[in-house]
Formats: structure tokens, sequence, C-alpha cells
């Protein structure tokens, strides 16, 4: 099933002409979850053409303005464009005393329903489940609570042999929940030679914004790709300690000693002209490191 | 001396690629006043090369996002990058709290002054003054409080004769105040050879969102340049009515009523994919309209 990333911001706090702030939307089966959401987000949605009334989920790992100042403007925009399916928010308590006095002040009540979850601050739970994906938050180590998030295929899942429902003319709707199939001769074709276990499970760890933090280890490990902040080049450790945030060699560690696939760096300091320097320093530690920028979309199909 | 505008967005309700919310930058005498703040200003200032670190003070006409969204992200990033001068910001009441609840959920204690100024919901009065200019407000027709701004040179304004200064190595600080002149030789040099009162004081009213209100015109009467919504074409002026917002004809009579020099329009509906249409509209009624577009330039000094 389609499990691709998009990346639609991947500065960090001034955003300027060519530098969007941080913002993802990750396709789960054509579920859509927007993982971020700073300023301008909705734009970034528009210009690579990807409909904003689809987001179903919106998460938000802390209130630092680069992260979520873009929210209020998408949730608003959905409203004026006639949305009326549900949006749940996931963020810590703030966040809603931050959108229902906007939405008060323009005299806006949305035409749709707005769900929001609050994260926990002190836990590391399962937040959302269905058919296709988990998603859980981790503790972060940051100036303020942040939250990580950790995306699952769940192994549940089944995979349709496409030719042989080509072949039957058999509606994928039709083979829902593992019941077999009758056709029109009233034969009864089975389940499992319609699908199969997938056995390739796609997952996903998104970690932004945060200091090295080992004990996310054991919580990450072995997932297919692992989005980690680096702020800074390794020879700014201690400004990356005193700001909440990691460097490159922190990011690599971790994505090193947990195993994952890939690792996918951003939330950049503006300092750094030529980000180059960051992917090459990660790459000491950790070979499978890749700069994300914004419009890349990674296809947890093709690898 | 200096009387600039800079039109930063002028567009309706939904930002896309290429359409900014309205925000406004106008230069008088080299002090800086943001008009509005649409999501995204921050990097429209930046995309034409504006300070926002000179901005002084921040109107803003109402609370419906398109013309305030951006502040908080403006408020912030002038905190990143080490501004210590104070900000003056002119809103309505429920901004303060807009602003505080986010700047607290961020933990941010700003390094500079943030002064706030509630605009009044049934009165109109000076906002501001300094030897420059004075700003007042008036009452708009909108579907919440809004706000038009006035802002006219003041007449005890003296321009300086710099030929005179040149010749005599006067630097401008020495003729302030209306003060008479000791060269080094210890002759008097009368002021008013120094200076002429300014002839051509100039002066410009902004009105954003209302309906056609008959009554702002006595208060903008023969302003230098009038920048009044045309959200929508004539044939939609029920629609216009409903929503709150003016037609081409609506500003068209107004500038005229008013007498004004310059007629400036924006504000767009997105239905309008050639503004053209409006621009004609307009015309028709007074002829010296102009469409208002991201970039242009009003030079006060040069009409």
């Amino acid at each position: 099933m389609p499990f691709k990333l998009t990346i639609l911001g991947c500065d960090s706090a001034i955003p300027t002409v060519d530098k969007q702030q941080t913002a993802q939307l990750l396709n789960v089966n054509e579920r859509f979850f927007l993982i971020d959401c700073g300023e301008n987000t909705q734009v970034q949605l528009r210009k690579y053409q990807l409909s904003f009334q689809r987001i179903s989920h919106v998460l938000i790992s802390h209130l630092h303005g680069d992260h979520y100042y873009g929210l209020i403007g998408l949730i608003t925009s959905m409203h004026l464009l006639g949305r009326n399916k549900g949006l749940h928010i996931y963020a810590h308590e703030p966040l809603k005393e931050i959108i229902n006095v906007q939405l008060s002040a323009s005299n806006t009540n949305l035409n749709y329903p707005l769900f929001f979850h609050i994260l926990p601050t002190n836990d590391e739970k399962i937040l959302f489940k269905d058919d296709n994906v988990e998603i859980s938050n981790f503790l972060l180590d940051h100036t303020i609570d942040c939250s990580g998030f950790l995306f699952r295929e769940l192994s549940s899942q089944q995979k349709k042999i496409k030719e042989k429902i080509d072949e039957d003319n058999i509606t994928s709707d039709k083979i829902k929940n593992y019941a077999d199939y009758n056709n029109e001769n009233n034969q009864v074709i089975n389940n499992s030679k319609l699908t199969s276990t997938i056995s390739n499970l796609h997952s996903y760890a998104y970690c932004s914004d945060t200091r090295f933090l080992s004990r996310i280890i054991p919580i990450i490990s072995n997932v297919d790709v692992l989005y980690h902040e680096t702020t800074f080049s390794e020879e700014l450790v201690e400004r990356a300690i005193e700001t909440g945030h990691s460097t490159t060699k922190d990011a690599a560690n971790i994505a090193k000693e947990a195993n994952v696939k890939k690792l996918l760096i951003g939330h950049y300091s503006k300092r750094y002209k030529n980000l180059n320097v960051l992917l090459e320093e990660s790459k000491q530690y950790f070979n499978n490191s890749f700069l994300t920028k914004e419009g890349d979309v990674f296809d947890f199909n093709t690898f």
C-alpha cells in the first residue's frame, strides 16, 4: 500500500524566501497525516499539488512557532473552502486555546468538527490506530515539551493480489475483512487466493526538536526511515545542548544504534549555506544519510 | 520627505503560491508602518528587501486571519534576530490575548517591549502623532469590528533647503526645531533661509474590509491616495453586502465623492483570474484607479 513522505519544509526558526519551516505530509494508504505545520504550509501543500482537504490528522511536535504557526491558516482555509469532514489534531494542550481564541476573534464557527487530542507530556502511548497504521508518541528532550512520532504499518494488513482480482473482475471492496468471495458462477474463491500478508511492513520515526537522547533508540529501533533534526554541525555541540537541539553526529549515532535503514536530516540552522557540510558529517557516522529539501518525496515502497 | 507605500500582498481570504494576503508597508520619513499582516508577510518583507527590524508600528485593521495571521511569526522572528527596539501594535482587543497565549506556549520572553494599543470599536481618534505624521482610525462596516486608517503628513513640518545646507556645511541635526544657526564665523543664519514650509502635504487612507460606507467620505476627503478594497465586481453587489465587502463601483464612488487623487484597489476575490475586469469597472466611475499587485511601490513624492 502507499506509504509516502513529502517534505514541505525542512528549515528551522526563521523562514526566508527559499527556506520553509518544518512540515511533512505522510500518505499511508491514501490517509494523509500532516506532521508539523510551519507558517505558509498551506501554500506549500498547494505548490506540490497536495490537496489539504484530504488531510485527516495533524500532529504537532511542539509549540515553537516554526512547527505550528501555519496551522490556524490551514484550518481557516479548510473552512472557507467548504470542508465538512472532521480534522484530528494531536498537540500539546495550549494549542487548543491558541486555536480557539483565534476562531473566536474572527467570530468563526467552523463548518467541520475539530477533534483535539492532547499529547501527553510524561507518557508514551498509541495515539491513533486504524487497519493500516499505528501512531505513537515518544518524549523528546527540547526546551519545551516536545514529542516524536512513530508510524508503524500494521501486520494484520493484507495485500491484494491484483492479477487475480483483475481476472475475476472482483472489486477491492468485495474482499475486505478477509472474506472469501462468491463469484457470478457461485464459485467460492478463498480469500487467501486474492490476498497475501504483507511481509515488508513500513515504519517511520519523526524526531524534531531534541537534544541527543539515547533512550529513544529502542523505541525507534529498526524503522525504515528516521527523520532526525540536525540543527548544527558537530563542532557546535555545546550550542546544540544549550538550545535543545542535535548535531549531525547526534542524529547519525541515533540512526546507527537504532539500526534504521535510512536517516533523513533537516531543521538546519540558517548559518549553513552549503548543506553538504552537514550531510558529509552525518555520513561519517551513518552512511545512509540523506538531506531533506522542500519538495522531496520518499516512497517507502521503493526501498 | 519620503512618503512611500509598498504592497506586500493584496489578495483576500486564501493564500496561494502567487497570491499573498493583505499587507502594506508605509515609509513616512524613514519611519516604517506595517498595515495588516497576512500569513507569510515576514517573507514578503524579505523578498522586497525591506528590513522588518525597522518597522516601529503595526496597524491591524481587523481580526480575520488574512489580515493578521503573519504577525506572530514576524514578532517571533524580530525576537530571534535580536531586536531590542519596542514595537507598537494597534489592533482590536482580542489580538493581545492571541499574541500572549502563543508567546506563553513557547515560553518566550521577548527581548524587546511590545506596546499594545487597543483600537476603539465605537470611536474615531488620533492613534499616533509625531513630528511628521498623524494617524487616526475610522470605523468601517464589516462582519466583525474593522478599522480604516488615515495617515496625514503634518503641516508643522519644514523642508530643508539642501543647497544652502551643503554650502555652509550645516548638518541637518543642527537646524531642527526651527532654530537659527550660528556658523563657524559666528554669523547667525536665520532658520527661514535654511528651511521652507512644505506646501504639498501627503495623505493616505486605507480601507479594508468594508461594505460601501458613505459616512467615511468626509473623513478621507481630498487624500492623495485611497486604498479601498474591491473584493467583487459590480454584478456581485449582493454577495458583497452579504459578506461585508465592496464592489469596484462602491470603491470608485467613494473615491469620486471624496475627491481623492488616486484610488488603489485590492483584496480581490479568487474568482477573478483577470484583474483588469475589476480595474476597467472601477475606471468607469473613477478614472484614476490602479490595481495593486505584490511588490508595487507608490511614491507619493512623484504625484
